[in-house]
């Protein structure tokens, strides 16, 4: 997850960050909406397409882009690199702001994609409690997947975050967004995977909860400095 | 599979064995909620999603946590560990607690994110010599891929391991449990995963004989020496 | 993706590219008719055999025939690779036809296969602005993926493609062709993948501007001579 | 696929073919059966089911024991092998035995599994042009998989066999048994992945044809010499 700053510079890596968060939020959206249209009302079916296609596409995007910029696609995962010394502190606004901005251009494209409208407001209420742990939960796994892997096998971190979303959309109640940028991005999309705007506020803080802790965890279990040693 | 003991203290590993035990049962118990109440009676698509889920955890969680404790996650590797000396002895109850401990933390995480009771004893009957055989064979062949793997291409146990309990849930007639610290929490999970109480001592000792087969079989066929000498 | 002309002759990499796209069209014809005839009208089962089929074929046959030919299946990557230099402009020409007749042959395979008429107009329309935005999207995607990967990790390249495909065919309106030969002999199949003749020309200009798109993008991203300083 | 005999005895070479190919064949008639049962009647999810459980298999035991023995499994590769002095001739015999008699044990475990009488003959019809074509292709292209990779990258044979035989499930009508000692043994089963005794010498032609025509054409595609030189 380290990133070496003279390996490309800020404008390269702010670019990766926006293409690569925009196809993984065009996944997300228009694999949610294929699956719906084509399941014929069976929503474990289409939430079947929907894994699939999002586990592969991270999978695809984190090998393809992460040598530039970490592919991080994720402001929560910017952040704990920040806080790590993995990324500069300077760096992390412009990260968030390719990531967001990348996400909403994905949904466009989606929707432009699929003949929806270009942006809509979701009406998918996902409140309660346990959607609440749900992201806690989620945030948490997917960045001690990767604390644990980017220490010491980084080669393997594209296929350990695929699987591990690809676990997540299934054992949390909801399903596993994990990621404050594509949460925002999702309350623009009023289909299969969107979320109520008012619901984004609660994810957002339990998501960055998780991956706190999840951080603080993982600099006892894994401590960087293991990594230098051997 | 072998862990060097002075790499990581013992509270690391036992914590890293608690941490990957609970993410799994929470992804076996909750992704068999998710799938049965969104699978509208369709048992297959239910355990599809149920497997595709475990198999991906598997990968992502034993990626994350091998370098640490050896990612066991189960009571029957690790007494199978430290038979061929991959484990101290004095280490297998710290390993074994921290995996039963972390296994109902799962299945009460799962129970939280979905709006289920805490705990509640399983109605789920699964009993008779064709599930006592089904365990038998799961953990016999579990095992088998652990020390032929971990043997010769240690970085490939991950997948490999991932791979082969998504086959075994579809193989055995009892999904392949395969584990007992994983089959005493699903105990006390009254959905779609579940065991009754009563029928969990013949699946553990099925899964015991057939860990203990497999090792003595590999002892045979891959023993450690060749390991070593190239 | 760069080949060493000293390597293989052009006549065994001719082979290859015609082998590796012949398996490639028998995989995406044959799998849809065989998930068409079993899925009792649900589409998106048999979608999901498709893609499951598919994006495995494609780890299995860039594998394989990688290091022959570069693997390319795909006049759009052939003329992507010969514009920076990873293949020689005088065997573009000779890739193409290769690419286009395994194509055929691949068809015609799947269709013997099945018991279908060897070869037959497809009706199956597919027109429209939605459409041509998602082969523009997929086929960006697609040439981003492989020089994302060529450059840094040539290895991963069979899983990123596999997986990217595997999410495409989701999360684009079109099922993603994002390959010229592959829709002109979809063409050619009056089955569950065909693509109705008078949508070629519209598909095969998007993929087009597709892979020119990302070839110039990631000429600025990710410059070849990054990969040689190392 | 090269086999260094003084690597493992052929005593345990014969007992690694056994087990793999015993359970490879538990999981083809388990998982079928497993399908059949819960899947409601739908086909299609059924073999959905028996594709991941077989695929998954695949590279979980070429990962376990192909170390070992080389992990045929299949008397055609070992046959092939043979030909292309990738395994002496006079250990051919032996391989093919334990193939064969483990196949036989593994069905038989699946039927202990699941309840089902020890043998029974299959009443599943798969007869015609159509299958034999299928059977060919089925077996070329598994050969072409094996000779591509194991020259040239050996540690991802596992996947891409597994890769290989998901997709072949799908777009080949026989669903790709690819194998004499699986349709052997598969002719035993009198369930979802059985075949008729009177189909099985076709089946076998084919699929030693096939073998043949791929060890003959990746001979000239891929000489050995050239594994040597780098």
């Amino acid at each position: 997850m380290a990133i070496d700053e003279e390996t490309a510079p800020l404008a390269k890596r702010a670019a990766a960050e926006a293409l690569g968060t925009a196809l993984l939020l065009a996944t997300v959206i228009g694999s949610g909406i294929m699956g719906e249209r084509l399941s014929g009302g069976n929503v474990a079916i289409a939430l079947l397409a929907n894994t699939i296609a999002t586990g592969a596409a991270l999978v695809a995007l984190i090998t393809t882009l992460g040598s530039v910029s970490g592919a991080h696609f994720n402001p929560a995962v910017s952040i704990a690199a920040a806080s790590q010394g993995g990324l500069a502190w300077r760096a992390v606004p412009v990260y968030v702001a390719a990531q967001v901005a990348g996400a909403f251009a994905g949904v466009m494209t989606a929707h432009v994609m699929f003949g929806e409208p270009l942006l809509s407001a979701s009406r998918h209420v996902r409140s309660g409690m346990p959607q609440l742990v749900s992201e806690f939960v989620a945030t948490f796994g997917l960045l001690a997947v990767i604390w644990g892997c980017s220490r010491r096998q980084p080669n393997a971190v594209p296929i350990a975050v695929g699987a591990y979303i690809t676990a997540a959309y299934w054992f949390t109640a909801s399903t596993s967004f994990a990621n404050p940028a594509v949460t925002l991005a999702r309350a623009a999309s009023d289909t299969f995977a969107g979320i109520r705007p008012a619901d984004v506020p609660g994810f957002i803080a339990a998501q960055l909860l998780g991956a706190t802790a999840a951080t603080v965890f993982f600099a006892w279990l894994v401590p960087v400095e293991w990594e230098r040693s051997p």
